[in-house]
């Protein structure tokens, strides 16, 4: 693959691939590429290509596509994270999970967050960065939900629905979970015990991290390490 | 337990132990206690401890010690990765590694490394912050060493010893490696051919840390949640 970068391109017509102000920013500003560089991109759902850049406007760029490789996805995880307080540390999260392949992450507005205003234009960037980085050809899906909201459409998804929550004694071991999955992981403070219930009614199960106390942003990457990698 | 928070003194006489600035200033600052509050702190080293506050200085507070649990410590993992050049993001895989329960941690001088120098006041502020978060007895210790240090001080450890690096192509999945652990995770750029080859020749087995490309904190946190989740 020419260079060491991928860029992400979801306007594509025909042969032709445009790239907006933030690629346009990594490819023409910082690393000086040229009419005539050879780039590869990702459309962000499952594509991978190579371009010849063809055209280099003020505030974007477009490039002539040579190949195109299909790239099998992973098999789903849907992580559903409480929205927690500092903006930081859900960037973090969602970077993170994003490189260890996450295929949504959901901001749950729950009991215990604090706040509900998401910065999702943010966020966006901050997923596509990561996707980037780590050479993925699948964008994940962000969304903000209510807690109700993300049990229903959890419904329609996976059997496979699990609930981390400090108060549930009788908690599987995240090594019995299976994939394709849907995960639940509360705010600072943890899911109230009501919404805990309301998960387990709609068949949740109730699953543990392991020996430690983590915080909200550690659980949702260990959830992802440890489902990508068993 | 009293109260939400676990402070740190590794400075006990007798039944007096001794809290220093930092603690201070989350105690009686910002949490406002007072002579006779009722706290709980770790002396890092695998106890747990309920005392009375008996003493308040300008800059430092007192308690006397009312009970002592110790606690088990986990199966040791020994976390060495390589130094990065952005101190944020090798904090912040401290600080995930803490909250996991990493034994030791230690920074590597590789020859991708692009700087030496660390800060360790601040990173061992780092450890105790994320040590009381989680309500950990065990404070990780930390150090600074070149690669061939590392490797010789690996010898003496365990014979689990597992080295990431992308070249690998007949790595091991990460579900077979045993605890107790030493696991090396490159820098940015990663380990040399001529590093990996030095860590093979010492007994590491190279090691796969799934299907993305994962920047070093995030494969840090990852080993971590995989060896403690599964």
């Amino acid at each position: 693959m020419p260079g060491h970068f991928t860029f992400y391109s979801n306007t594509i017509s025909g042969d032709i691939a445009l790239f907006d102000e933030t690629e346009f920013k990594h490819a023409i500003q910082v690393l000086r590429y040229q009419m005539g560089s050879v780039i590869s991109f990702t459309d962000g759902i499952g594509a991978l290509y190579e371009a010849t850049i063809n055209s280099i406007g003020k505030r974007d760029f477009s490039a002539k596509i040579g190949s195109k490789t299909v790239v099998e996805p992973l098999p789903s995880i849907i992580l559903a994270m409480g929205i927690l307080k500092s903006s930081d540390r859900m960037e973090w999260a969602l970077e993170k999970c994003t490189e260890l392949g996450v295929s949504e992450f959901w901001f749950l507005k729950t009991k215990n967050s604090e706040r509900s205003h998401l910065n999702l234009e943010r966020l966006k960037k901050v997923v596509i960065s990561a996707m980037k980085q780590s050479h993925s050809a699948y964008l994940p899906q962000l969304k903000s939900l209510n807690f109700e909201e993300a049990i229903k459409l959890s419904e329609g998804i996976s059997n496979n629905k699990y609930i981390a929550y400090c108060g549930d004694f009788d908690s599987k071991p995240i090594r019995n979970s299976e994939i394709p999955a849907v995960f639940f992981v509360g705010p600072e403070g943890d899911f109230t015990e009501s919404e805990y219930q309301v998960a387990v009614k709609s068949g949740f199960v109730g699953t543990g991290l392991g020996p430690s106390i983590l915080r909200s942003e550690t659980a949702s990457v260990a959830v992802l390490s440890a489902m990508r990698l068993k």
